[in-house]
């Protein structure tokens, strides 16, 4: 006999060698019926499985979330025999894994074309018919073990070349021996598994598109022909998902940025290098705008430092050698060598420690947004999201240890206020600490530092009702930190910002302040950037607001549109009126008409559109027009700057949402 | 006989071989009286010199620019002839240029003392002293040629060894034969001359400091003994040089630079790379904030470019390889090489280049206030003057050539209103233009762009009325510039800022817009940074004001002081006011005597203080005290906000000079 143990803690005898198809039967038939894959001892197997021993066992069914990844996996095999069906045996199948990040489509499959033929996205519907014939046909999904070398002559008998190559790379390279195959029907796979028991148990799904890539992903290879699709359980699920990766797909930054005027990438700067548009430099002056305002409300003090240094500084820091692979390579001059900066850290602990300090000038808040440079491979670069150049919203508060409660969660609750700004609804602050193992190679080695800082911040957390999930081994070097992630009106999830707490660095560069005894004290520091980097901030900001940014980041506020040339003066006015009240206003005073101006700026997202027409001009009115809203009816010129300009300086998040 | 052309065309004759003070007599013994050296074909000799055929003479006399040096050059023979004198035969002497620029001393000259002497300041009335006697003796200067064997076997003979190596260093590098020599009486010393007739002729001298200074400049030779002293043909010249010096060092830009608080340097980081404190954080955004302020009416619009890009686009700007000496080295990333940017232009030509242009864009003026980083050598680097890092007041005007003259002349319009602010009452635009020998290789190689460009800007000065001087050969390489060069109070110049014409690097990037008939034409390009860089224009600025800046710039500027503890609520409510007016105020709740408060504030240079002491508390007012005028009287809260505030906004040039 096997012997089961559940979930819920009760064993369940079977027969030795007996399915775990079996053992959910025994728990109950329906659970039989429904069930996906099961788990044994925590790992992911095949229903077919037999169990022999004492196992934890856990039944899969579409309710979990393992459920999704098995079954799309199982929908790209029959996708593959398909294809194969349909468009004949001397095509070769290469990779077909499933996707599961949110934002993509859920399973794809690579193919090799015989000359002559190809796939289209006119072809999907019939693929799809034929995977519809295969999942009637109820065909089970079959794991063997082989050999490699015999899998390899099964696949070379099936004409499948790049199977056996990769079975010969598995052997080369990670000196592989047996590896499994599925089989359903006149199909055959390598494949990890663990896969649905039979075709019929497929449930919703749909190709999506075509694409080529590069086998392996190399542009010197062959170029394949990958079909995209997804899966789900429930109908509903697709549906949302396919609405989700579209509305992400409007949203995207790179596509908007470009669009929208915002930024671009030029190959002669280089990868990773973005150059800020005069409309990006728009938001870019908006939101240090909102920071230096917000920083000098707190008490913080803006410095400059530059962007090389001589290796010694970042040798003092510690950063070097250990993360010179992050940082863009050395530059030799008069025999030393020079470094462009990763980070500020160590030029504003120059600035505190330039010259005595007193107790009287602390807490001490330098802030700069300092831009930084890192190295990153151009694979992993991403839009603005993995980029090489960083503008950071930075700043160091020097404060000694009876302070830093109150700096600590004065800093926390300016991401609170600056979230609530941005309309962020979702954030979790993850805490991450250190690890007793880590100490002295990824940490800092000073124990009691850790525990101590540690404890000052899980304290501050805990007294003001902040609420955080707390990581170990996850802290800076220098000691423990926050990581603040959000999610953007798509759900999409962003690690924004960072508030750490360093005692390390400050010894290092040997700071200190006199404190009220006439003591040498070294202080804390923490350094913090709520608004993260330019780049990344905006990027968010792109998808977040789908481009329709609330009134004070657009970068064009308001277009005045004049009907005809007849009132092309009066519009020239009203345009003057919204720029002297401080506002960003273009005139429109091409010759098209009025339908086609109106498109053109609701197309560039422009907040509010001013039409003026010859009631209007006689009036010293305008028709006030908002982006998606339409037409708000007419009102004076004062009343419509008076209310554009008080939704612009009050930050409002929604726009018309302001009293004037 | 020989002939002398006098400046006023007039022939003199004299005998063959007489000399030119002959010449001098014979116009006019007043004239041979004062004379004190001589030009023949504009070569300037000893008035002792024979002449013999025709040649054009003009004699010097100290009303002519040119006597001053020759007058400095004599008496620091005269100094060396004295030290000898004083501190023995064995003195080894070695350099003693005059020099010329207004704010340095006039002369030095640089002595080896024998093992055990030394000079100090207390040394130097002694040496005047003797000066003065070997003036009262009326040695003749007598000039000699002779072979440099010769010369060197007479120094060798006289025990002056850096002499013969002088002589045996021009004979081995410039290929030197023979030297001329002067001899007054018992002192002999190398030199090209010419001097005075004779040491009677010395005027007013003083001594003023000696200083340590290494053979050749270079510190691993031996150091040696400077004097330093000064000579002018009055006493009231020399009384105001002196001022003018001692006016200069008290608003020495790197002294109060590091006593206000607003920069420093640091060894870490390296030479030439400032740091900016908080002050001079605060002066930057204020600088910042009027470039914005101003560029925004003038309808600029703002961008921002990476500092580091592939040597591509500086290769395709034409700056590589030329000018790759005053760049940064590079940095080889994945196999590119990397530069850190020198000049912002191709960054911003690619930005024009984004995508299709209208003639209904331009002029596009984008701006950047962008950091650049160029190589100086550490020797020729100077406090903020001359620096490695850049922060400029860039921008590029992309204008059709119909547009020009209006953009060119706006731009000028702009210096102008920025000099008018910041009190500069002296400047003088230089007009740089190409010369045809320097086409194909200093300058782009062509003549009819150039000619063309350089009609433009000359017509648009002369149109305009604005005046300029034009300098053949200093242009740029792309095109015609104009340099302006101010001069700060104290009378120093300070070359500033250039607004130069580009036409060659808008086609190097393919630059071009549709123009109104509907065909791609290449835009002119306007580069200008009228504020100069940070760097420069606060160095400029601390120099100007003595660090006494206006109310706008002032990194603080008000600071209220309780007369006693007993006032320090209502002192911090008043602080509170002021702040919120928007004024960086500060409170000083230290214990000190009200005397002592006063003192700190003043030698800070903050412009206002506010005192508060019981009766101001009751009657809601404060003391106002501005920090060169002293008292301005009592006055209620609002109206000192007020003042305050009125004097900021507008920014006034001058404190107290704005009514509320």
């Amino acid at each position: 006999m096997a012997k089961a143990i559940l979930p819920d803690g009760k064993a369940l005898e079977v027969a030795d060698g007996a399915s775990l198809k079996d053992v959910a039967a025994k728990i109950g038939p329906r659970l039989a019926d429904v069930a996906v894959a099961a788990f044994v001892d925590d790992k992911l197997v095949d229903l077919s499985s037999p169990i022999s021993g004492e196992h934890t066992v856990r039944i899969v069914t579409p309710k979990n979330p393992e459920a999704l990844e098995v079954l799309r996996h199982s929908t790209t095999h029959v996708m593959a025999q398909a294809v194969r069906r349909l468009f004949g045996n001397d095509v070769q199948y290469t990779i077909g894994p499933a996707l599961m990040d949110d934002f993509q489509y859920g399973f794809y499959y690579d193919f090799d074309l015989p000359a002559g033929k190809s796939i289209t996205e006119a072809d999907l519907e019939k693929i799809e018919e034929e995977m519809g014939r295969i999942v009637a046909e109820k065909i089970p999904f079959v794991r063997t073990e082989l050999s490699c070398e015999e899998a390899s002559e099964r696949f070379i008998k099936l004409g499948q070349r790049y199977k056996a190559e990769m079975i010969g790379d598995l052997v080369r390279d990670e000196h592989v021996s047996t590896v499994s195959l599925y089989q359903q029907g006149d199909f055959l796979d390598m494949c990890r598994g663990p896969h649905l028991p039979d075709t019929g148990k497929l449930a919703c799904f749909k190709l999506i598109n075509t694409a080529g890539a590069y086998w392996r992903g190399d542009e010197k290879n062959k170029q394949l022909t990958r079909i995209y699709g997804v899966a789900f359980f429930s109908p509903k699920e697709l549906e949302e998902h396919l609405a989700r990766i579209e509305e992400a797909r409007k949203r995207d930054h790179r596509r908007l940025g470009k669009e929208m005027d915002i930024f671009i990438f030029d190959d002669e700067v280089g990868p990773g290098l973005p150059l800020w548009m005069p409309n990006g430099g728009t938001m870019i002056e908006e939101i240090e705008r909102l920071a230096k305002e917000t920083e000098d409300r707190a008490g913080y003090v803006r410095v400059r430092t530059p962007h090389v240094t001589k290796e010694n500084l970042f040798i003092r820091s510690g950063h070097l050698p250990y993360y010179a692979e992050s940082m863009y390579p050395p530059m030799e001059l008069e025999g030393v060598r020079y470094y462009i900066k990763p980070m500020n850290c160590p030029f504003h602990h120059k600035i505190f420690g330039a010259r005595t300090r007193s107790y009287r000038e602390l807490p001490l808040r330098l802030a700069e947004y300092g831009t930084c440079y890192r190295y990153e491979k151009s694979g992993e670069l991403c839009g603005l999201l993995r980029v090489r150049s960083m503008q950071m919203n930075d700043a160091h508060i020097y404060v000694a240890e009876e302070q830093f409660e109150q700096e600590f969660i004065a800093v926390v609750r300016l991401y609170e206020e600056y979230f609530k700004l941005l309309g962020v609804d979702k954030f979790v602050m993850r805490f991450s600490t250190h690890s007793k193992a880590g100490l002295g190679k990824k940490y800092v080695d000073n124990e009691r530092l850790w525990l101590k800082t540690e404890d000052m911040v899980r304290n501050v957390m805990v007294n003001n009702n902040v609420p955080f999930v707390e990581v170990p081994n996850e802290a800076a070097f220098y000691g423990p930190k926050i990581d603040v992630q959000i999610w953007s009106a798509v759900g999409r999830e962003f690690t924004l910002a960072t508030n750490q707490v360093d005692f390390a660095q400050p010894s290092r560069f040997d700071l200190a302040f006199v404190n009220r005894k006439n003591e040498p004290e070294i202080p804390l520091v923490i350094h913090r950037a709520p608004l993260s980097t330019h780049e990344r901030m905006i990027g968010f900001l792109i998808e977040h607001f789908a481009g329709n940014f609330p009134l004070w980041l657009a970068p064009v506020q308001a277009t005045v549109l004049p009907v005809s040339e007849k009132t092309n003066d009066y519009g020239r006015q009203v345009a003057a009126r919204l720029k002297a009240a401080g506002l960003r206003a273009e005139f429109d005073d091409s010759a098209d008409k009025l339908g086609a101006k109106i498109r053109r700026a609701t197309l560039a997202k422009v907040p509010y559109m001013l039409v003026v027409g010859p009631k209007e001009a006689e009036a010293g009115a305008v028709g006030l027009r908002e982006r998606s809203a339409g037409d708000l009816g007419a009102m004076p010129v004062d009343a419509a700057v008076a209310k554009l300009s008080a939704e612009s300086k009050t930050r409002a998040l929604r726009t018309g949402t302001a009293k004037p």
